[in-house]
């Protein structure tokens, strides 16, 4: 390691222990314990371009340890990316800053994944690297592997402790993504102390089961070691890479190394400069970096540079030799290559006739856009047949068939998740994933994530209701609708028939920063006389009476047909029935709109659907009254669950005349 | 295998085939494919006893692939438990039966779990072990093993996908449950066909890396091999066991065997008849089975019977030599426990005196209660001095430490939360489990479990709302409160200082069919004058003015102490302050407590709460107004978030005036 290696890797020790220490708060245990892995990374072997961080063919680079963030900002600031200055580096953590606690996308250039849910950036990982396969497959021509790259990712023993990891290393090493490369922070530490407590397996063992090729590196600090690990994970080109380095956390700072104590707090401020004594760093003044770090890291910046530049001469040849590969490019990056696939979809827009399970019409619809839009690509988590998702002649993704657009995730809801976001994160691709309502349960960490970041995965859900029938209660969603509608930036649609499910899947395919769920049934539903593409503001009058209501009925889904039905049980009084597919986006309307449709002065309303009453407090207020589920379902044929649970037009209009 | 046993075995095929083709639906391809093996294991190598299924010391058993109940119903049918008669049988998956479309437990005799989402019994099952070794160390004396017994559990590929049960025996590695032995239903067939699609990993090796025993039966009919792992898997005291079973779904079915489509549908009549032929069976007649059958499994219930008579002698014996450990057993296994306990800890209930964050509180709490009763056990995914759960002077619950009390589960929040299930569902323990509130998502699908089967376990969810500060959005919960609010038989408590946290712990631990979760926060509140055990009814009034109010807050947790400064600031009005520190449980009390709480006449009415406004509509309705979260959190220093999003009182106070 020469002398300006030694202090260009220091610098990141000590703007990240600085960093932290300002703010009174952080984790300094990981930018301490892994500054070498990422320096020789980032300097030698990864290809990135500080200048233009969203080159096409970066290699990509994500910290599954978010707690880790200041080695990222250190990194970033050193490297010149964006306009990362040392003043944002000293507000750290600091409301509004560009160096939030955790790694945010979207919000600091260079990140490309929001990362602090452990476990989260390995699986994102897993999906980039599956998109890059995939985009490679599609456009690489002979002497043109205009996608090309690697994705990185580096993690510690909590990312490979949670389940989301061995999910998607399974799927992985299945897969034999060989340009995923799993940097393995291993220090042997956990918050609540040795890792020995509660984590003894094999992890290596555990990873070649997986099907990884698993390399070790003994010495953290160790650069040449760590770039001769990386190059041999290169080499293999049939096996994803999982190298294990082992670390010190906290390292450099004599009073916290290989403590749990240097995890998650300040190392203090005498800890700092014992640390900037013990590395001899030339200046105790906080933030300090030498210029000549400053010059070196510059210095590999223009050297990066001009490996974008050599991919732009290609880039450029192979656009003048395959022009209509160019386009397809183009259409596969385009931010509104949704709106552009349903308008040259002759046929999207369907004039139902017949009773159809929703989710037999979304898969319908779903082979109807495949072929108009090639950059969609998707799959469930081993129920494809239930949920419809199987796209006709599209293939299968495989080892194989690179090419395959339908996707097999196995029975792992929480890593698909995942893999969906980083399949988006990466771009030139439209993602969906598929699995039956009630397990969002498990999707629900990841699917935060999908809104926090705004990658508008789109999320097909089959089975809504107890109209799931026989499999019973722990098939039966319930809370999973509240649960979703709760959370902020994401659409959930649960349709009344085939025109709503159209409006659905128009909303999900053309939504830019919003996930979008479509919530479906396993039942028959009968096309609504009023439903229409209004359905698009999320809510709107599906039946109304003449004048001023003196009674609205607000449903979703299969009880739209039910509110109906009940209305004609009231012919004495005025009735409207409002089709509410998607809360959230009716939330988006204007005070007026919301308004024509829900005068505030009709105070008789009654909301019928058939699932948790939590959340329709907002819209049927203290006067009104819910047809709704109040415990769990339960097993038995559809239609007598429906009755049991009092969803009949009898029992609806009843629990109306009692207002 | 003697004909008897061929014919026992193929008793489960017939019935399981018969009840699912009656019902017309239902997943043969399990209980066709296993029943060899479960037979061979309930038959010769479990301890249960069929005339007692809650005898303290039966082997534990848990259908981990739960959509195979008709094998569990089959096997409960043969072996005479409870009442499950043939007329069940016949009723299989039909409203209000003892035998719906997936095993409930407290729904049938003899379920010890209920299963179906896939992975869930494998957690539970070493949830159960766990609890099968503490117990064993607190109460075992020489010559008297009045805790010892096995936990089998059988599941398939999907269990083996799902990150849970990686999570879960990675710990049971950890921790050497050698009394726990998995059977591995290998069919290599999943619903979208060949695992290979999705699922090309070494499952054994990676059980090995997890400190697992491996075992592999290459012919799941062949009895006697199975037996022999059984007893192999018994006879290794420092592992746990994983005997893969080569499978074939479907088994005795020729025209479904080894198909994804034996799965999870009906035979088809055709069919049906046809494996009746092929297995040689003595009658077509749907639902026979002959009485030499029943003979032979009446007469292995008799010697079942024998071993736990055996058991109660001698525990009968140990009782008179020892009983205070017998009256220690009465404690652990009393259902008052906790009532008995918060009554013996002479200064549970304190007299709050300085602010201090609810999670102190929580922990000195726990500090309190721990000597009082010693059966409470639980811990951590990894924050224990985060969460502040560790109980001093416990012990830490180890492979070298059976007694501990304190566990640590690794980063792990979802196998955590069935693992307390699991100890909880094998009697004698009152558990608590515990990681930051925004990590609640990774719990909820077995949080789900815990209400659906009326389990009290107690979640402690600290770092509770935008007061996690610089950690930031990834960090900081919005929408898990209504997530976990919305979820039926579910009680979360978000107390406001002291006292209520106290009614939080009563509540919990006093709980018997619900799950209570605690969330709590990190920065400190100040005690409130006017909080009182009026907290256990969920909302009441804290803050009153004379008379009628003309305005009512209602908040919880660190915005109860807002809510009472806004309301001095509205000096010229009368304004009521209600807490709500639950609202599960203020919506179970009397329409009339509900009504004087909250008027329906007072309709100006304001909800503060740092979290989504989700569900609070049914408190504020269509007149009233939120001051909550309408987005995600930031990073910033905690009280810098709190203004920034408009938690001040003035602006709380600005709000009612706008009303």
């Amino acid at each position: 390691m020469s002398k300006i290696e030694t202090m260009s890797v220091n610098a990141i020790r000590v703007l990240s222990a600085d960093a932290i220490q300002k703010a009174k708060s952080g984790h300094p245990g990981l930018p301490l314990g892994c500054a070498s892995a990422a320096y020789e990374l980032w300097a030698n072997h990864m290809n990135h371009n500080p200048a233009d961080p969203n080159w096409a063919n970066r290699d990509r680079f994500i910290l599954s340890g978010g707690h880790g963030s200041m080695l990222l900002y250190s990194l970033l600031h050193l490297f010149g990316y964006g306009d990362l200055s040392k003043e944002d580096i000293m507000n750290f953590r600091q409301l509004g800053s560009l160096t939030p606690g955790h790694p945010e996308y979207g919000h600091t250039v260079g990140i490309e994944a929001t990362t602090g849910p452990l476990g989260a950036g390995m699986a994102m990982a897993v999906g980039m690297a599956a998109a890059e396969t995939h985009l490679a497959e599609v456009f690489n021509k002979e002497e043109y592997p205009v996608v090309d790259h690697y994705t990185f990712v580096l993690g510690g023993d909590g990312c490979m402790m949670e389940g989301i990891s061995s999910e998607a290393f399974s799927l992985a090493g299945t897969l034999g993504l060989s340009k995923l490369i799993v940097l393995y922070d291993s220090n042997k530490i956990s918050i609540e102390g040795s890792t020995d407590i509660a984590f003894t397996e094999n992890v290596q063992k555990r990873m070649e089961a997986f099907g990884f090729q698993t390399i070790t590196v003994e010495d953290g600090n160790d650069l040449e070691a760590i770039g001769r690990a990386i190059e041999e994970a290169k080499e293999d080109t049939e096996h994803p890479s999982f190298i294990t380095i082992k670390t010190q956390i906290g390292f450099g700072c004599p009073a916290k190394q290989g403590k749990a104590s240097a995890h998650g707090e300040p190392l203090g401020e005498e800890n700092v400069l014992a640390m900037k004594e013990n590395l001899g760093w030339p200046s105790m003044e906080p933030f300090y970096v030498p210029d000549e770090v400053y010059e070196h890291y510059a210095h590999l910046a223009e050297e990066k540079a001009e490996t974008e530049a050599a991919w732009n001469v290609m880039f450029a040849a192979y656009c003048e030799e395959y022009p209509e590969m160019e386009a397809l490019w183009n259409a596969y990056h385009d931010e509104n290559a949704g709106e552009k696939a349903i308008e040259a979809c002759a046929d999207f827009w369907s004039k139902p006739e017949k009773a159809d399970a929703t989710r037999n019409i979304s898969g319908k619809i779903l082979n109807k856009i495949r072929t108009c839009m090639p950059n969609l690509i998707g799959g469930s988590a081993d129920l494809a047949p239930s949920n419809k998702t199987n796209m006709s002649d599209m293939g299968d993704f495989s080892r194989e068939n690179r090419g395959g657009r339908n996707l097999h995730f196995g029975v792992r809801e929480l890593a698909m998740t995942a893999i969906g976001n980083g399949m988006m994160l990466h771009g030139g691709l439209r993602v969906f994933i598929a699995t039956f309502f009630v397990f969002s349960d498990y999707t629900k960490p990841m699917a935060r994530l999908s809104s926090l970041m705004g990658v508008p995965l789109t999320y097909v859900f089959t089975h809504d209701s107890i109209g799931v029938g026989e499999d019973g209660p722990t098939h039966e969603p319930i809370e999973q609708m509240a649960m979703l509608r709760a959370m902020p930036n994401f659409h959930v649609f649960r349709p009344c028939d085939e025109t709503e499910t159209e409006c659905a899947w128009y909303s999900a395919l053309t939504s830019k920063k919003t996930p979008t769920a479509l919530v479906l049934t396993r039942q028959n539903l009968t096309p609504m006389e009023g439903s229409s593409r209004e359905a698009l503001k999320g809510g709107y009058v599906i039946d109304d009476c003449e004048g001023t209501p003196d009674l609205i009925f607000i449903a979703s889904g299969s009880e739209v047909e039910l509110a109906v039905n009940a209305k004609k049980l009231l012919a004495d009084r005025k009735v409207r029935v409002v089709s509410m597919p998607c809360m959230d986006l009716f939330e988006e309307q204007s005070a007026e709109y919301k308004e024509s449709v829900l005068p505030k002065s009709v105070r008789k309303r009654v909301a019928v659907e058939a699932l948790s009453d939590f959340g329709w407090g907002r819209y049927v207020g203290l006067d009104g009254a819910c047809v709704t589920m109040t415990g769990f379902g339960a097993s038995g044929p559809a239609n007598q669950l429906f009755e049991h649970f009092g969803f009949t037009a009898d029992h609806v209009a009843e629990v109306a005349r009692s207002l």
